[in-house]
C-alpha cells in the first residue's frame, strides 16, 4: 500500500529526528499551574464568563445550526460583533468560528495573483496560508525590519502593485511587538493596507495595541483577533471598515462556507469583553506579572505576555521542561524546526488568572529550573 | 486610497449583478420554522445536549486555554475522539475546531506537489481549498463519473503518483450521495486513498455511508466529519487508521497552529453521539420526512436530507424563497454563480427536531409555493 509505506515513512523519519508529537489529554482536576496557554486573563475559568457560555448554550442551542449567511447568524453574533467593534474602537467587526478562519478569510478575500503582499517573517500559520491560497506575489520580509517593509512599498508602488502588509501586534513566540506606528505610516503613504493580527495583543493590552497606537479606525489599517487567548473562548474576528466587513461577508470562503461559531463561544467572548471593559486591571496585572517574571528569568521584558527564555540547546530546552512539570509548572517548549530563528527556548506565558500563591511558586519554581539549564 | 477603490468596484459588481449577500439575525423567539439549516436531527436545540454543553463550560472552562499539542487537550477531547471513532466503525478519531479545518488539514498534510489528487466537481469549499493549498496536482472529476475516477487513477499509477480521491458521502447541495463501494474498490485496485467527507451523511444515516457501505475500518478509505450539522454542535473530525491521525497530529497546520475545540462544543458533540447510540429512530424519522416532503413538492428522494428543487430562474428561486418566509417557512436559494450545476434552486432540510404540527405546516407551505413558482 503506498499511502502506508508513506506514513510509516514519515513517522520514521520524526522518530529518527526526536521530534514525534504527542496529545496529553489533561484532567479536569489537574493540579499544574499553566504558564503554556494563551489564556492570559484567566478568562476561560472565570465564573461569570462560563455562565454566560452555559446560559447561551441552553438558551440558544449547542450549535448555530447553519452558516451565517443561511440562518446561522444569531441577534448574540450581532451584539458581540457591535461590543467588539467598540471596545476596539473600529466601526465595524464579522466573527468567524476560529482566529484561524478569520486569517485565511481575510487575505483570501483581499489577496490575488495580481497583489503584492509584504509577511513578517514571524507571521502566524494562519496568515501564511491565506497567502499561499491567494497566490498573491509575496516578499517575505524580515521581522520587524522597517526598512525592508519601506523598499518593499516603493518596490510595489512602482509595479502599480495592490499591497498587504501582513504583521502581529505582539508576536506569539517571541513575544515582542511590530513597530505599528511607523508601519501604518508607510501603508499609508504608499496606499497599502496594513493588516494587524492582534491574536496576542488584545486583552494584555486592553483593547490592544492598534488602539493603543492611535490607529484605530484608519482605513488603511485592518484588525484580525482571536477570541481565544485573553477573551478565553472559542473564534476569531475581522475589526475595521465596514467596506471591508461587507466585501468579506460576500466573498471570504472560509466564513461563507462554515458554521457560524457556536451560542456558548460567542457568548463567552462577549461576556469577556465586558469584563474586561469593567476591569482594565486585568491587564495591569498580566503585565506586572510578565516584568517580574521577565526579572526572575533574567530575560527582558517582552511587549506581550509571552516571554521567550533561549537555552543553549534543545535538549536542555526538554529538560528544563521536564523539570519544571516535575515541580508543578507547565510550560512551553519550541525548538527547530518550529522556532522562527533556529534557537531553542522555553515560552512561558504570564496570566492573570493564577492565584498569587499559586503565581510565586511558579516564578520560584521556574528561576530555579531555568538556573539550572541554562 | 487604492483598496477603497478597489472595495468599492467589487461591492458595485456585486451590486449589479444583484449579487449581494447580507446577513439577518435571527432572535431568540424567532418563530420561523427553520428548513435551511443543517441540525438535521434537531439535537442543536435537545435539552440533553444543551445540558451536557453547559455543564462543559462550567466544568471545563469557556475555552480550552490553547493549543491541542499545548495544554488544550482536555480528557473531554479523548473521550470524544474515542466514541466518535466507536460510532463509526473506525480506530481513531481526531478532532479539530471546525469541520473546515478537519478538511483542510487532512488534504494539506497528505498531498503535496508530487501527489495527484482527483476532486469530485461537487465538492466543498473546504476540501476545494486545502487541495488549492497542497499545491498538489488536481484533476476535477464529472460529479459522480465512477468511469472517470477509474480513468484518473490509472493515468497517475501509470505515472506512479501517489493519489488522493476526494468526496462527499451525501451532497451538500444536491443531496445526492457518491457511489462509494465502487470508489472505494477503484481505490483498493489502485493504492489511492479515499477520503470521504460526511458532514451530511452522518446522523443521517446513522453511522454514515461509509459504514452503511461496509467500507469502516478499511485502510484505503479515511473518514472527515462535521460536529455541526446531525451532531448540533461545532467542530470537526477526521475519523480513520491511527497511522493517518498521528500523521495529522505531527503535521497538519491547522491542527497545530489552533486553539482546541471549546469544551461545550466537544461536550455537546459527545451527548449527540449517545443519543444517537440510543436512539436510531431520529435517524428513520429524518429519513422519512425527506420522502414526505419530495413527494409533495414532486422531486426525487434524495439520499441525504437535503432536497433540491429546481425552479425556473433567478427571479423565481428568490420571489418562491420570500413567499415561504412570508408564510413562516424559511428555505435556502441557491443561485449561479454558486450552484455547481447552473440552476437555480430551493435548498429546502428535513429535521427530525421540528414538532409534528410544524412539520405539517412547513410541508404544506412548501407545496404551495413551489407550485406557484415553478
Ligand atoms: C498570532 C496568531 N494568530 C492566529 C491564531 C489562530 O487563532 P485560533 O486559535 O483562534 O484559531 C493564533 C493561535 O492559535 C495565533 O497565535
Ligand atoms: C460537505 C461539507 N464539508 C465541510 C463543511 C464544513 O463544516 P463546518 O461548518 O463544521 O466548518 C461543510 C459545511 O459547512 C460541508 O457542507
Amino acid at each position: 500500500m503506498i499511502w502506508g509505506e508513506w506514513l510509516a515513512a514519515k513517522a520514521a523519519d520524526r522518530a529518527e529526528r526526536g521530534l514525534t508529537r504527542r496529545l496529553t489529554p489533561r484532567a479536569v482536576d489537574d493540579p499544574t499551574i499553566d504558564l503554556a496557554g494563551n489564556d492570559y486573563l484567566g478568562l476561560a475559568q472565570d465564573a461569570a464568563v462560563q455562565m454566560a457560555a452555559a446560559h447561551a448554550a441552553l438558551t440558544w442551542g449547542a450549535g448555530a445550526g447553519a452558516s451565517r449567511l443561511v440562518s446561522g447568524t444569531l441577534e448574540l453574533h450581532a451584539e458581540l460583533e457591535r461590543e467588539l467593534a467598540s471596545y476596539l474602537g473600529q466601526p465595524t467587526a464579522l466573527v468567524f468560528s476560529t482566529g484561524y478562519h478569520a486569517n485565511l478569510a481575510v487575505v483570501t478575500a483581499l489577496a490575488d495573483p495580481t497583489c503584492r503582499v509584504l509577511s513578517d517573517a514571524h507571521v502566524h500559520a494562519s496568515l501564511i496560508d491565506g497567502v499561499r491560497l491567494s497566490r498573491a506575489r509575496v516578499t517575505v520580509v524580515p521581522h520587524n525590519d522597517v526598512d525592508a517593509v519601506r523598499r518593499g512599498l516603493g518596490e510595489a508602488a512602482e509595479a502599480g502593485e495592490r499591497t498587504l502588509v501582513l504583521v502581529e501586534s505582539v508576536y506569539s513566540v517571541l513575544g515582542d511587538a511590530a513597530p505599528l506606528a511607523q508601519l501604518a505610516d508607510l501603508c499609508e503613504e504608499h496606499d497599502a493596507l496594513l493588516v494587524v493580527d492582534e491574536a496576542h495583543g488584545l486583552g494584555v493590552h486592553g483593547p490592544g495595541l492598534v488602539a493603543s497606537n492611535g490607529l484605530a479606525g484608519q482605513p488603511h489599517v485592518l484588525v484580525t483577533a482571536t477570541l481565544s487567548k485573553s477573551l478565553g473562548s472559542q473564534g476569531g474576528a475581522v475589526v475595521g471598515p465596514s467596506t471591508v466587513r461587507e466585501h468579506l461577508v460576500n466573498h471570504a470562503r472560509p466564513f461563507i462556507f462554515d458554521t457560524a461559531l457556536a451560542p456558548a463561544s460567542a457568548a463567552a467572548a462577549l461576556a469577556s469583553l465586558r469584563l474586561l471593559r469593567e476591569r482594565p486591571q486585568l491587564s495591569h496585572l498580566v503585565r506586572r506579572r510578565v516584568g517580574e517574571l521577565a526579572g526572575a528569568l533574567a530575560v527582558e521584558v517582552p511587549d506581550g505576555a509571552v516571554l521567550s527564555v533561549p537555552l543553549g540547546s534543545p535538549e536542555a530546552a526538554l529538560a528544563a521542561q521536564a523539570a519544571a512539570l516535575e515541580a508543578g509548572v507547565r510550560v512551553g517548549c519550541f525548538r527547530p524546526p518550529s522556532v522562527p530563528d533556529g534557537i531553542s527556548r522555553l515560552r512561558v506565558t504570564a496570566s492573570a488568572g493564577i492565584e498569587d500563591d499559586d503565581w510565586r511558586r511558579a516564578v520560584d519554581v521556574l528561576q530555579q529550573v531555568v538556573k539550572e539549564h541554562r
